[in-house]
């Protein structure tokens, strides 16, 4: 797939066909993640993914808006060293595992680590050293559903020349 | 440029051409970046793109790590509302412009906001209100080099099925 075409037709995808995502999809997915950029090349990152049942189930279980973890074929949790830039590196990261899977043919949906008290729970559950923060959680599949983009600002509204500008006005 | 290509090639490229980007190429590469995921849909982002080369030389001299803003044909400076996830979600966004700016045959350097203290006089140069965050500054131009991937772990070191298991022991 076009890669502006990718970037712009990632969806948020909740609802997955039951069928597997084979390995080799997911390490090609991955291999875009660990080529994100990084803040002084440190790679904090650390891309767990589980596709057991019953641990996805448990993980869906100990989130808030992330329950379709339960249905979906993967899910990726996105540890990362709590260096100064691990939310930056690792959003890029995610960016990258999202826009991916949709060339590839796959939904997903960014469940939200940062500030979550499900953070810690899910890293002693999946092995991860202390000291690491979960930046998210993916959710991977073979969509079932094809999301509209809703309600999204337009580029004009949101891209200002030399200085910003406020755009609720308008102007003559 | 096919996606995954884009993903994987895109690097930090800090030397450019002497030669302006046109309009509407910026544009394109905004339009990706205001289709990032975004918690709860907020989209609390702002993008300034900054050309005259006076206020990029300003940019460049306020920041510690990003002195080639002055050359680059553009400078892009992420703004956005201090929401709970505005890090990730101008993390995703910053993201597709540098993949995006790839595909389209140019370089890019993301020049970390978080944290520094340029975020406050340049949010005060570019007219940006107050409250709003800086996540990043990215330089934006015709590459006048081409980087390689240095000292990047392997998909194998990143990638932990099921459970994380520590990769710098050698196993059987």
């Amino acid at each position: 797939m076009d890669a502006i075409e990718a970037l712009k037709g990632r969806r948020s995808v909740r609802v997955y066909e039951d069928k597997p995502v084979p390995k080799d999809v997911i390490e090609e997915i991955i291999d875009t993640a660990r080529l994100a950029p990084t803040a002084n090349n440190i790679q904090p990152w650390e891309f767990i993914v589980v596709t057991d049942p019953a641990a996805r189930r448990k993980i869906a279980d100990l989130t808030d808006w992330g329950k379709f973890i339960a249905q979906s074929g993967a899910c990726v949790a996105v540890y990362a060293k709590a260096v100064k830039h691990y939310l930056e590196d690792g959003s890029a990261a995610i960016e990258n595992i999202l826009v991916a899977a949709h060339a590839l043919g796959l939904g997903t949906c960014w469940v939200a680590g940062y500030g979550k008290d499900y953070g810690e729970p899910i890293r002693e559950m999946l092995g991860v050293p202390e000291g690491y923060k979960l930046v998210g959680l993916v959710s991977l599949g073979y969509p079932a559903e094809r999301p509209e983009a809703k309600g999204k600002r337009g580029v004009s509204d949101v891209l200002h020349w030399e200085r910003y500008r406020d755009k609720s006005t308008k102007e003559a």
